[in-house]
């Protein structure tokens, strides 16, 4: 049976609908320039998601759209329809604050900047990249000022990836957080008991990383009639509609690491969008709730799945089938230590758990100091270089490893990154309150990944935008943002690995 | 210098360029389900081409083309502007008749039906395609009266695909082709030199195909910073824009000739909307002019070039690169009439020269039958076949490999097919034109494809829609339609393969 909506409802339910479908037009175009795309084409592709942005930003910021928020605000009995009128009139806030054709610039410039940074990342040539850089700083501090802030320049940005998150709140999170790692970390580098990865970083052809990571996407529950795995050069889940969620991955042939957990991170991401409500398709709330809790789910397959020991307690024999006798000839124990390697490195998306929240921190002050205007594009790759070695002590040889390593900025996401670190906090928050209910490690151990699939998608996965990130933390755990569950849970993991 | 325009030229120009930006994302979206898209996505997606491609209908059709088409007709001097609006006021004329609501349906239900046939095409299952046929029938008999025809209701649906076609010509054309052709096929049937195919329908890997075919598309000069090759159900070429012009194909792992002339085929038509002038871009103009003339390029290059005993002379050691080893061990004779045994078979786009109009004739006159209301969908496999096996000689086991092998009817293409049987015949005469200025033959044979497929752009490529199909076909070769060059040539090739 279907529902029975007021006319405005039907017409506003229409339009949104409308606006969704550009928005699915617009993915299935992103997602064809980052994986199949051929070079020539750019430009024009490029243009022509500029245009069909603007329409999105002129639908969003319409009187229509206005008026519908206006009459349906306090006036509906649906509880979708109310949620999308508040999702709307946030958007609407936002977006009508852009002159449209400021707006319409600006997403030419992220679509071109990203392919411009591909080619200057794999040329380690900051100078190819550094005029659309500072171009895009400039338009996200422009459009700070129009939404507007209380203390920081910077909250604007941020409010738009993780809603009420501030920086007087990470400048208090992050250094505590950097506290609690500093002394880890160096009982690690002290550690008579280090892992030995010799034998795990040896050639692995991509067709056999391909093929278990596909076992492990399956057995996670991704649903391939409903998605799919590609390549591309920085790996990223796009949902184009809830039935076609995809995932794409990068092989390096001497690292395995990179591919197999890097698909298992999408796919986590992934299936938050595969199991959204069906009621919420075609509305603004049919998305993830907020980055930071979208990092809880990709954070949560990598680190807490599948760098356990249960997991590879569970999976060694089947990655064996796949793997180079090297590692086929460590024992379960060798391997999961050699996985678990704590060693400063360069990129990010290789980091292991302790290290990677302070690659984060890196990004965090780089940012804050460009949109505060402390910081020019031009001195990115000394700062980015002088940081590196003093949160990591190591220092990057060329750009392509140290500031042009991640797509985000060329995308013009300034204030995601720190996403990132709250996903990780999240993600251990959830993992206790899971452990509550069953033993996660045991569940794991038992092939039973869907257990944990179906928990995560009745507390999470089900509500998508229908509760606020902080909502959904208080619902399961009971508490607010703590990161103690973090720090406790690396502790406990690395003191056994690296027995101190 | 980019020109100076007026202000009413600067915005015409403005909105054929978001008509086309439009189409450009109807394409991607097509492309995507043809070769990548994951089942339970594609409905949501149907409904998303559907709108943009009602978005092109509206613009197409609004108050404001009339403006623009009535303010520059007879008022500008830019010849590109002129013909862009002749062009747009033909689709005016064409869309303006269709109410909008209708026209969006219809929309949705090609891109269903053309699902649904690759199911049921797999399963030999007509039943289950049987009531979106009908309902694309019934659009298309509804289109056609709001077009208006003078003599026959077909008439209207030929002219979308070539202008200027019509029952008469074809009622008249066809026939005699048959009856050229009849007793040719009765002398290779008679013959007792026929070619030995079991040698070549040996099992040849997928992987080797694919890296042959592409080996031939470089050497016929398709760009391959501007496009692609991907698999798919039915093989096609789809320009997303001049600079991202993509082509597919099918392999058969026991029929190399499959994907290898197929791939050759849609390299043909590729090349024509790579080498349209840089100045029709975002133009209405930048496209071919005709399906015919379309199949005229892509025919030329599987029949005229790639077929030919020249073509095998160069290439055949390239093959054998890739190839099993039964293959190698053939001579270049046995090879290059072993690809060209003329032998009556189910499948279209893998029939022989000879045979082929012969599957177009069929299909010309079941699409007559149904659009005058004097066939019924149901009863299409059985005359199907019956036909089969008048014209043919072999009456097909299953609705795969029978009515249900094409995607055009699923796609609504109606009135389409005849253009193949024309391709071919314009083929034959561009041939004929292009021998009088250089040896062909010999340069094949001495691996300068690039030549030719710089005489097909300077003669027919370039122009995109500026000229006419029979004015292309006047200027090149100096007469009109004439089906002997065709006869011709399919006489003196089999008579020398065939011996009689």
């Amino acid at each position: 049976m279907s529902k029975s909506y007021t006319q405005t409802e039907q017409q506003f339910l229409d339009y949104l609908k409308e606006i969704q479908s550009y928005n699915e037009a617009i993915s299935v175009m992103y997602w064809d320039l980052r994986t199949k795309a051929p070079k020539k084409g750019v430009k024009q592709r490029s243009e022509t998601i500029g245009m069909l942005s603007q329409k999105v930003h002129q639908l969003s910021t319409s009187d229509q759209m206005k008026a519908f928020i206006d009459q349906l605000k306090d006036n509906t009995d649906d509880e979708i329809i109310q949620k999308s009128v508040l999702e709307s009139e946030r958007e609407y806030e936002l977006n009508a604050k852009i002159p449209e054709d400021e707006f319409k610039k600006y997403v030419i410039l992220q679509s071109e900047a990203e392919s411009v940074w591909e080619e200057a990342r794999e040329k380690s040539d900051f100078e190819m990249f550094r005029p659309y850089l500072e171009k895009l700083v400039e338009y996200n501090i422009k459009f700070a000022n129009y939404w507007g802030y209380k203390e920081n320049i910077y909250d604007a940005l941020l409010d738009n990836f993780e809603p009420g998150m501030t920086v007087a709140t990470l400048d208090k999170v992050f250094p505590a957080l950097r506290d609690a790692l500093t002394p880890l970390i160096e009982k690690v580098e002290q550690s008579n008991h280090k892992p030995d990865t010799s034998n795990i970083l040896v050639p692995f052809a991509k067709e056999k990383q391909e093929a278990f990571s596909l076992e492990i996407l399956k057995e996670m529950g991704y649903d391939f009639e409903a998605g799919r795995l590609d390549d591309t050069v920085h790996p990223f889940m796009i949902a184009l509609n809830p039935n076609d969620v995809r995932v794409t991955t990068r092989y390096d042939e001497h690292d395995f690491r990179m591919a197999v957990f890097g698909t298992i991170h999408e796919g986590g991401h992934a299936l938050y969008e595969q199991n959204l409500d069906e009621s919420l398709i075609d509305t603004p709330l049919a998305t993830g709730t907020s980055n930071g809790i979208h990092e809880s789910q990709s954070l949560f397959w990598e680190t807490y799945v599948a760098r356990s020991r249960a997991f590879w307690e569970r999976y060694f024999e089947k990655l064996k089938e796949y793997a180079p006798k090297e590692i086929g000839e460590l024992s379960k124990e060798e391997f999961y230590r050699a996985v678990n390697e704590v060693k400063p490195s360069f990129i990010r998306i290789e980091a292991d758990e302790m290290t990677y929240p302070l690659h984060i921190m890196i990004r965090y002050e780089l940012e804050k100091g460009l949109i505060n205007q402390e910081i020019e594009v031009k001195d990115l790759p000394k700062l980015w270089n002088d940081k590196m070695e003093e949160y990591l002590g190591i220092r990057p040889e060329n750009d392509g490893e140290g500031v042009l390593q991640d797509v985000h900025w060329a995308g013009g996401a300034f204030g995601y990154f720190p996403s990132y670190a709250l996903g990780y906090m999240y993600g251990a928050q959830l993992h206790n309150a899971m452990n509550e209910q069953f033993d996660v490690s045991q569940a794991i151990e038992n092939g039973e990944l869907n257990k944990i699939k179906e928990w995560l998608k009745d507390n999470v996965h089900q509500y998508g935008k229908t509760k606020k990130p902080l909502e959904i933390l208080l619902d399961v755990t009971g508490e607010g943002l703590n990161a103690d569950y973090l720090v406790n849970y690396l502790e406990e993991k690395y003191k056994d690995i690296y027995k101190w």
